[in-house]
Formats: C-alpha cells, structure tokens, sequence
C-alpha cells in the first residue's frame, strides 16, 4: 500500500451556480423586483459582516456561456453553516427566480507534500490559506478534478517519492504564475463526485487559460489529470448586481 | 472461475433524495404547510415506532449542496415494505412540493472474507450489524461504488486469496477509525446501478475524507475501486424538520 | 472471422416503465381517478384474454427506488403489436398521469450454443421458452447487457468453441438456481442500445443478488460482461391496482 | 499518414424524431385535431410531389419503446431544404403537440474501397443508391456508429489495403442479406456526432437483428465498431396517420 | 516535462446556440412578434456597428437537426463584454422564446508550432487572423475537441519535435481546402470543457466532411484526436429573420 499524503483541511466551501429564469422574472412589478434584489443584497451584506469577523468568506462572479449566470462561493468553518445558507438562498425571493445549475461541495486544502519536521499549524502562512479572504480578483475559474487511476497511469499505486517529486514540479509552474494567479485547491474526496476543486482568481481571463495550458504538458497532469467541467466568470459587485437583474 | 465470496445479508435498504420545491411551496397558505409538515411527521412517527420494535430502522439528513435536499434512508425486512414506504410517501402532501433527486435501492451486507468454521448467523455482533439501528451522527456521507473489471485490473479475476488478503488490509483502515466512523454496506447487484452502498457516519465530516482519502492508495480501491456521486449531508432532527421547512 | 452462434427467437418484448405523477393524479376527483383505473383494468384484461389464447403474455410489476412507479412488460408475435399496445396505453386516461420512465425493446432468444444436430423447432421445452407465459413470482428484476469489445476482452473476436465452454459455465451456474430463480433472455440487437435484455423472475429477491453475484466470477461475465441499469420490483397483482393508486 | 477511403455523396439526409405529447393533444377539439392533421398530411403531399420529381424522398415510421412515437426521414438535395422542411414542420399544429426526441443529420455515402479506374458516377447503379427512393418496407432499424480509435483497435491507423479487405469481408456479409435487408448508408463527419448513419429497411424486423449480429462477430465491427442507440420501428402509412393520431 | 507550445491569443469567443420555443412564440399577436424580432435586430444591428468598428465580429447560422435552431457566434475583446452580450440577449423579448442549448466559451488562438525568430504579433496576416471579421459564407460546422492522453496516445508526454512535425502535417491537409474551407480554431483550455473549439466555414457543406474526414487519417486525429458534439448550419442573413421567425 502506497503512503498517503497528509492533508491540511480549513473552511468548507460550496459553489453554487445559478440561472436566472428572465422569463419569471421579467413578470414580476419593478418594486417586486427591487424587494428581491435588495433581500438578496441583505443576505450577501450577512455575509460580508461574517467575513469582516474572519468566520468565513464568499465571492460573487457572473458565468460566461449558458452553464450559468452567476456562482456564490461560500467559505464557512461547518457543513452545517454550508447548509443553512444555502436554504436561506433558496428560501429568498430572488431563488424563486434563479434554476440549480450546478454545485461543488468541498473544504480549503494543503497538501502536505512537504518535509517533514515542520507543524504547519504554526504557521500563519499556512493559516491563512486555510482560512483564506477570498479575493475581489476581474476574473474567475473553477473546475474538479480527479487524480488518474487507470491501467498504467494510477497515481495512487505510485510511491510517495514520486509523487511528492512530480507535485514539487507541478508547484514549480504554479509558482511562476504569483501575482497573475491565485489559486485554492478545495478537497472534496467523500462530499463531491471529484477528488478536487480548484478555484482561480485573476486579473487576465487570459491567464487561467496560459496556467493551466503550460501544466498540461507536465506528467502530473499529462498522465495523472482528470478534470470535470470548467467554469469562467466575471467579478459580481455588489454595486453591479441592481444593474445585472435590471430588466 | 474464481470462486464468490459468500456475503450474509440484513434488512433490505432504499436511499431516497429529494429536493424541495420551495417556489411552489412558498404557494402554500401556512396553515397548508403546516398540516404538510405534520402528515410527514406522523409518517416518520410510524417508522420511528417500527425501528422501537427492531423492525427497521431510519434515519434523516439534509444533503449539502443541489443534488439534494434531503434523503430519507430506510432499512426494512422486505422489499415489498421499502415499496410501500416510498409509495406512502409519494401520496403525502410535502411530496407534492419535493422532486425526486435520486435514489439508491440495495440490502445490508457482510462480506464473508473470514476465516471458515464459523457460523456467523449465530454471532449476536454480526446480527446486529445485518439489523442495525441507524446511528443518529451529525452528519453522514453516502456513495455507490463498482469493483473494477478492466484490462488487468479485473477484481473478479482475482483468486479468492487475494481478493481476501486485500479486503483483510482495507478493513484495517476502517479499523483506525473506529469510534470515529461508522460504515454501514449494502449490496446492490441485481437491485441497482452500482454493486454497493456505502453509508457513512460520524460526528465530524472532516473524517469521511480522511477515510475515503486513506482508503485510496490501498491497493483495493486504488486498482479496483469505481466509484458514484458522493452525497455529503447533516441530521435533520424531526424537531428540526418544521424550522427546516419553515418559509 | 469468428462463427456467429445461432440464435432462436419467439415473442417480441416491450418493457415498459412508468412513473406516476401523483400531484397530477390527485387533483382528478375521486370519480376520475375510478374510470381511470377501470380503463387501465380494462385493457390489462384484453391482455389476459391474450394469454389464455396463448398469443402474447404481460406482467405488472410496482418498482422500488425513484427509477420508475411500475413496469409494464409484453410479450407479443409482431413490432406492430407491441406498437399497438404501447400506444394504446398512452392514450388512455392514466397514461396522461404517468410519466415514461424507460422502455426496451426486444425480442426472446435461446442462444443455441448447443450440439448440432438437433432441430431445436421441434422441441416441445424450447417452444415453451420461446413462447412463455411469464410468472407472477412476487419479484422481478431487470437489466440489459452487452458481451465487451475492449482491448483484449473482446468476446466477439473469441473462437465459437472458448464461446460455447464459456456459455456453458454459465449454463451450470443458471441451473444452481432452478427453481428459485426463472431467467427469460431476450435479444436486442438492432432495436435497442444494449444486445441482451435479462429479466429474472423470484418469489425471494435474495436470489437476483446472489446469482448475478455468484455468476459476476465467472469469466463470462467477470471480462466479458457490460451491464446497464437494474431495475427490481414487486408483483402488481390486478386487485392491488386500485389500492396502488389510491389517493 | 494512411490514405482515407474516397466517398461519394448524393442527398443530405434528416431522421426527425418526436415524442407525441398525448396529454395536451387530447386538449384539443375533434376538429382542430383534424385540421392538424390534416395540415400535417399537406405537407407530407409535398414531400410526395418532391419524391415523384425525383427532388428527394422520405420515410414516415412510428418508433417502438419510448425514445420517440414517430420518424421523419428526409432526403434532400441541400442542407438549407432540410433547414427548411424542419422549421416548416417546426411551425405546424401538430408539431405543438409533439416533443423533439432524437434528430441525425448527414448525407447519402458510398464508400469508394472499390477497384480504381472506373467512374462511379457515370454508373446509374451507383446514382440510383446516392438518390435513392426511400423503400416502404413494414420495419425501420437506425443506428450511428463510429470506427474505433482506441489503443490498438485504431481504424484509421490501418493500411488501406487492410481496411478495404475487411470491408469486402463485411460486404459479403451484407450481401447474403439482398432482399431481406435494404442499407443506407449516411455519413455525418462534420454533421453529427457520430460518423456514419445505418438506416436499414426490412418487411421482417427480425432480420435486422440477424444482420447486426452476424456482422458483429466480424472483425471490421468486432474490433472497430462503436455503436450509438437503436431505434426500430413500423411503417406509417399516410393512410394510417390519422388513426394513429386519433384519441 | 514537455515543452508547451506557444499560443498567441486575440479576441475571447461565445458560441450561444438557441432553440425556439415554437408553441409559446405563436401564442404572441403578431405585433409582438414584430417588436421582438425588431428588438433582436436592433441588438444585431449593434453588433454590426462594433465589427465595422473593428472592435469584434459575430456571425449568425441556423442549425440543423434538433440540437438548436440558432447560433450567435460572438467575438470580442474581453470576458466581460461577452457576458454583458449574452446577458443583454437574455433579457431581450425574442429569449423568452428561445430555450438554451449548448453555449461555448473560447479565445481565438493561433498555435505557435513555427520556427523561432519572428514575432509573431508584428505579422499582418497574424493580426487579421487573431482579430477576423466572421466570413458570411453559407454554411458553418462547429464542434470541440481535446487532444488525447489516454494509455500509450497520450499527446502531452510527446516531446515538441513530435508534436511540431505532426502539426505541420496537418496543416498541410488544411492548406490543399484553401478557399473551400475556412477554420478559426478558438482555445478553450480553463474557460469550458473541452481544449478547443473548431469554426468551419465553407460555401458547399460537403466540404467540412471532406476535410475532417480526411484529416481522421492523420496521425494527430486518428491518434490523439477527442471530439465533441457536431453542429452544422446555413447563413442566417440578416434579412431573413424576420422569414425564419415568421409564424
């Protein structure tokens, strides 16, 4: 049996992805609309106060394409707090008007392919990419993914050795990425259908597309890398979302 | 021909996930709701008294994220009994308000990889397992899963020795974490899609992945695991159900 | 190219699976919902008068989980008959409350992996096979199935002999479960997506599990076998229709 | 690089498949039922008018099971007609009523693994098969399918010399079927998701099943074959249609 | 660790594909129809102002078969405006009449397997072709693909020599379409779910299947080739909405 690694595990997180339904919500009276919107307003401003007292974090981004229209990321220390806001969304007015399209449930990750000797507890570097403030960054790109366990290419058949070789590699892309990239890998082996979720914040959309390209071409994505659907989207404002349901 | 391994089997077991359909609920005059949430309750009295007599048992969770919002889990004698309970349900009020999300039908299983001379239907401890109390845990973690038969990784190839000396070193994991989680398996070929259930328990849901994640660089899941959706989700108390379904 | 086995075919057989839409169907007064079930009853004795005059056979199975309500299975000399059926079904009154679950589309087989020199024709046992009036076992279960094409495990490219020894494993392992267990397998090549339709037949639904288990070590099956959805049910005895669909 | 087999092509082609949405068909009144179909069958006289010009030709089957209630099939010299009769159907009463189930777009094929130095379009055999008259046999079988490209099942990496020997092989196959099975053969490279379309015609439907079985143990099919879904079915008289459609 | 290639980037690209919901949309008087097809030129009409501006391009086909009944190619500088375009489109009176049905997001790449020495964004004919104006010729095909890594084709381990020298292969197929056949390639890596997205344009639709089929033969498709789903289409001119929406 290979060695598994050592995780470090932080905030649960869900993304959870929306479509508007413009048809339903074109009937409603301007001030009905004005009532959900400013509902919906109120609950991300609960939010916001939980993210100034640092028990939490969410962002707001709308999604090119039809696979959405926007995603609330949450970032909370409980599943259970995951749960509570997601019924009190669905519970809003505005939810009436919005179709599932699709949700991740993970928690904020650091694998600990590192030397050993370290407590990465006491480290507040560590900490606080566990309990990250997540970041108001033009753009956004989430996706899942698995690592490969088929025929020849089982990742997890493979000595740790080679797998902490091949991640340092792989770290070594990400890390010519700082400051175009900021990434929170999410493990959700036992609460989601990938073993990961990766968000990516940037300024350049153009970026995610450079990153994850070049890692491509690296063994630990060539042969090990399985990935689900991806999702791209653009900053929400709070201050945008009257002007982006304004119909 | 390699040779079965001889499995003992319990109650027989229907995983049912629904999602609430709050727009149309929300529609309901409170007092509509409330006679809802009392026919439910009443409908979950009963199967609390059936589990009092050792006849079954039950549990209740809300499921993390939009695969669901719920999932009733039922054990009973019969297949004809899961049929009736699931068909009551469909004929209640809530369930006008909730979609069927997914379901999951399969019976308890021991897998008999032990060692022979044993009549294991004498042993009190195994005959609780095949008739279990569903614990009441804060959450619980539910997935279907395959022994993989592709290309040289054909579990059902194996000789028995292996497949017994394999199963033998995947229980030792499990037993790490006695205490912290509870497994229950239910065997589902010739009932549904997947050969197995596995319902997970525990008070911590950090533990699942933890398990989960262990679990996979053992050679038993890393050749030979295939595994489905992943539902995550937190005990509803029936003195919760009202506050959960409150609008 | 390796020799095609021969294969004998009787009655043309539509399963087909229904899902009722109980919040439709409780809205017809209770009147309605009586006429509806008595042109249901109606049309099911048709088929009975069909089986007495030995031209068709049909079974009422309810299904457990959220893949379906029931299942309607008909066996019938012509596509056209079939055709007719099914069509006549979804103009009736409760087809309007029903929703199609999944169908298949079929016809009965024997596979004449068998020593030549037998007119099979003119056995009195394989007519009865061919033209059978299905059981009312309490159980029934139902999968469709393809011999893999994959890689090395290409059943289709194996000699006719490996072929037959193969089958006739298989056979023997049937035979184990005579009398528990009554297998019809029905053909399904150029007219549904699987090539194999199996249903089974049990007054106990252990026995589904524990033969397709037990035959899952076969090498048959073991390299050989793909499986698709497993449907499993109860009899619908006609005098529990009503009671079924009482609301 | 192999060298890719020459094709020839005659009319685009569209299998249409819809679902009859019987509930609210029923809605309406006997006489604007008529005037649907009535306003249906005009149509179909157009395509009849087309047909007897030589412009084209179609096929009017019912499909058995769920996955569609009926089958238009059209052939046409351009992709804007097929565009055309779509959105004229699209547009009628009728199609109100029914529900878009499966659609296939490609164009009449011949592949040319033939000898060299003839001219196949000076030969009117060859016309009459890229131009063909749809027959009006009793049965209809369709299928997409693909060449494998998969490991070292990989079509197109083959000799030519070795993919013409296969096909002549799977010709002689095909060519003791002459008179019971009539093939057309469509090719969708660039049209649809598969390669080619497979729409056989048969007064016996059983035949199709003989066919694609025989043909299966074949190796151009064994090895290289990938099969998308079946759907078979019975001719639609126009005569037939208003019965068919009466409720 | 393989050298990744070089890519250039210039506009970001949505295909948004659209059914019509025929049914509702004739339930409109037909001034509203008026309206809302004058409404949806007047977007179009914008779109044609930024293309003459030089500031992106679009393109509009209609879609045979049942996958969609339209297509909006969009191009523009940034993610943002893509969004703000689609929203804009969401919110118009013509998409409550159109259903969803497949949308793609990508930027317009030029892969830089070419000798080393020239920048390339000093090159004219680079620039025209990472900011084109969409062709308006009859027919477009459309579909996504991945390169594979799969076993022993997997073509992110291959080294850069390998991969150049097969590129340039494929190229030259391209070049011998010069003039029937016009290809934008769009990258797709991080914004949706597949690597690319390839856009045909061609005045005979013929030749989108002459082209990719011969390229099947080719070792970088035959081996590492994994495509999506296939949409064709003919020209929608700007003067004949108005006739395809007329009811």
């Amino acid at each position: 049996m290979s060695e598994a690694a050592q995780t470090l595990e932080g905030w649960y997180c869900l993304h959870d992805f929306r479509t508007v339904d413009w048809t339903t919500w074109k009937m409603l009276s301007s001030d009905e609309r004005q009532t959900a919107i400013h509902e919906f307003l109120s609950l991300v401003e609960k939010w916001n106060q939980t993210g100034e007292q640092k028990k939490g974090s969410h962002a707001l981004y709308t999604i090119v394409g039809q696979k959405a229209d926007f995603m609330m990321m949450i970032l909370r220390p409980t599943m259970e707090e995951l749960n509570e806001i997601e019924t009190e969304f669905n519970k809003t007015k505005l939810a009436e008007f919005t179709i599932p399209a699709h949700s991740y449930v993970s928690v904020v990750e650091l694998s600990n392919y590192l030397p050993a000797g370290e407590d990465p507890y006491q480290n507040p570097q560590i900490l606080a990419r566990l309990y990250p403030a997540l970041p108001k960054t033009k753009h956004v790109c989430f996706y899942p993914m698995d690592k490969r366990r088929q025929g020849d290419d089982n990742w997890y058949m493979l000595p740790m050795e080679d797998r902490r070789s091949m991640m340092r590699s792989h770290g070594m892309i990400g890390r010519t990425y700082a400051g175009k990239v900021k990434q929170i890998i999410t493990g959700s082996v036992g609460f989601d259908d990938y073993e990961w979720g990766v968000t990516l914040f940037a300024e350049d959309a153009l970026q995610f597309k450079k990153l994850i390209y070049e890692m491509r071409f690296d063994e630990v994505s060539a042969r090990y890398g399985e990935f689900g659907a991806f999702f791209v989207g653009n900053l929400l404002e709070e201050e945008r979302v009257a002007k982006f349901l304004h119909v």
